[in-house]
């Protein structure tokens, strides 16, 4: 099968040196599952007592590892042991040998785990609708069990991708309660070459003791700030995930409210690594050459800000003009419109690239066109749009819309 | 400035021989307002009594054209007698300096018509945030009138257009209480290469004799199965303006009520016009290759259908594979998914060519992929997505997202 062997233009240099996460044990392997000669089947093992928390998919159509997943987080204690992640088959649309496929699994890692099935977590992501085989998957857990360590982050991070041009990684440490806690994270995007393989998805782990509502709580709050302010072209995945564990072996006392001021650190950092994370997806999307960041300001809410900012961040227009590095205000104006959020008009103001473009309404006196091109034709954009009517932000990240991305997804075939 | 003169393939052999309409006299000139050698000025004068309706656009940003519709729309009478549209400028995000272009160019027009100012209509479509000049409006003005003709469709269809690869017309005549009845509308689309000019216009014009409120419910209902039923990009104009004029000219007693029988093939006509006109835009999509008509049936309401359908129609995922010849049926499911609406996975049944790929929430155990591959590489593509649960129906049309999109709108410069 054809793959795009070019890195993004807007890649890191190199994998970050991801710590250790006590009670965390991780490993990719190749197991032939849709991939030659990569890995593609990750597992994680988690300490006793570990908790998990998790932000799913809203689409109205989602595989079984997602079902699967919505009952296990819909249960007080929210204990886990395990995770399994398979790239190149999403089993979604599998109907009931789906369902099997997914208890096949989590028992192949229960029994090399030493756990309750019910403990395993699970993500896939690939094609949609084709059966998903298990027994290569149970096949390869022994091997994948022998290979677990504390430090298989990297090959971890690639064996989850499926066309991404780059594996994705962050971490953090803080203290909580004068113990040193550790954050560590890996994430998949929409690098996609094979149809239906864009799902996003992201593994945070860490040695906080937390209760399983608290780290729910904490990791929605990241999301609001993070994988909830990204976007590439406005689909949205029937797998997407994005899973939290807390370990509890870092040894401070659990914290058992989300608001404890001993947490402020956490859940900034935790914030962090997913910021971190979403831009790397952002910038592995889909043919990026430019990574776009929306800042809008003076909307109703910040919830309606956040709607004002990915309507810009999603059109089209906008999206296209960037990639012909054109100082487009007027599309910039034009998405806005098009949000369906409250905005006074003879109030709104533009900026490119932190320069006045409009503002009350009508392009400003000192517009400077050539400037404004000269930022759009970089590689980091901002955009700043505000809309007139109150105090709601929010700040979204996007990559520009390219031939590359016409030539990923119409050009090459599976 | 640059110019693809290069004509969609989707489009018609030539332009339709549109009727006169009692009561219409049209014309359309090359007033230089923005192109050269070519008409950019639109004139239609409307007999004494003409009564309007209109749609306009639902973005929060609107041209000074579709403010000025918004308040005559609003009054009870509904009087009209001209039309003025300029082509390359909407006038739009101008301030004060919009409203005063706007006054002095109804003013030119029911100077040369003798009537009113108020019973002006304007409408814009252009660059957006650049002050219009009105004066070589104003200048144009007793020349257009003195070309004013029953006949004169083409050269108006022509003068509205921006980038449209094509002028785009269609009619239809009906009886009403045993009178003809003639309808004839024009309308351009999103036929892209200068920024900002995406807007969809239309005009209907017909000598039906109807109170405003009347025609403004057919309108309306014919919207709903045609212009409120087709995208391109899922990009909305600041300028969107669908307008029409009823002159009463036809002679049969006025008809009050809209669900009056006597007016049934006249709203069949009226919404057969309409869809006509919306397929040409479809057709003249930017960088359209394939025109795309997706009937979903089983959803929860005809709304949530045309959502359901739209999340398809607009879905990058499903227009690029469409582009690619690729009958990617996962991306059909997942675009739906991300609708929002009520979906019944385990009903859901999609067919490609009206041929079956899924149904029950897998895959068709007869599907046969090269016969679906094959009609994704004709020029006329169905898809049929039922989301089993209930009786809600919708038809949207569309066209594919190509290359020829993102250089109409990243590559070249205005």
């Amino acid at each position: 099968m054809a793959e795009i062997s070019n890195k993004s233009p807007l890649a890191p240099e190199r994998f970050p040196e991801l710590p250790a996460v006590p009670g965390v044990k991780i490993a990719g392997v190749a197991a032939g599952l849709h991939y030659r000669d990569r890995p593609d089947l990750t597992l994680a093992a988690l300490a006793e007592g570990t908790r998990a928390a998790g932000v799913l998919t809203r689409s109205g159509v989602v595989g079984a590892p997602v079902t699967r997943c919505r009952e296990q987080l819909g249960r007080p204690e929210r204990l886990a042991r395990g995770l399994v992640v398979n790239a190149g088959n999403a089993n979604v649309f599998t109907g009931a040998a789906g369902e099997a496929a997914v208890e096949a699994t989590a028992a192949a890692a229960a029994d090399v785990i030493g756990c309750d099935a019910a403990e395993i977590y699970l993500a896939s992501t690939g094609v949609i609708g084709a059966p998903l085989d298990p027994a290569p998957i149970e096949a390869a857990m022994p091997g994948l069990a022998a290979a677990l360590s504390p430090m298989g982050w990297e090959t971890a991070a690639e064996a989850i991708t499926t066309t991404d041009t780059f594996p994705k990684g962050a971490s953090a440490t803080v203290v909580i309660d004068g113990e040193t806690v550790t954050i560590a994270g890996i994430a998949k995007g929409s690098g996609m070459i094979m149809p239906d393989m864009a799902t996003m998805l992201a593994f945070l782990f860490t040695d906080a003791a937390l209760p399983g509502a608290v780290l729910q709580t904490l990791l929605e709050r990241a999301m609001d700030v993070s994988f909830h302010c990204i976007t590439v072209d406005g689909d949205t995945s029937t797998s997407d995930s994005v899973l939290a564990f807390a370990t509890g072996a870092a040894g401070h006392d659990p914290v058992a409210d989300a608001d404890d001021p001993r947490l402020g650190d956490f859940a900034a950092k935790l914030a962090a690594v997913c910021i971190d994370l979403a831009q790397q997806v952002v910038k592995d999307g889909e043919g990026a050459s430019k990574f776009i960041t929306v800042e809008v300001t003076g909307a109703e809410s910040d919830v309606s800000a956040r709607r004002i900012g990915l309507a810009i961040a999603n059109s089209p227009l906008v999206k296209t003009a960037i990639a012909g590095g054109d100082a487009n205000w007027g599309r910039i104006v034009m998405a806005a419109g098009k949000s369906g959020e409250p905005l006074a008009v003879e109030r709104i103001a533009v900026a490119i690239g932190g320069r006045p473009v409009a503002e009350a309404g009508a392009i400003h006196p000192d517009y400077d066109e050539a400037a404004a091109t000269e930022h759009v034709q970089g590689q980091q954009i901002v955009i700043a749009f505000d809309a007139g009517v109150g105090d709601g932000r929010a700040r979204i990240w996007t990559c520009d819309l390219t031939h590359g991305y016409i030539s990923i997804n119409a050009d090459y075939r599976s």
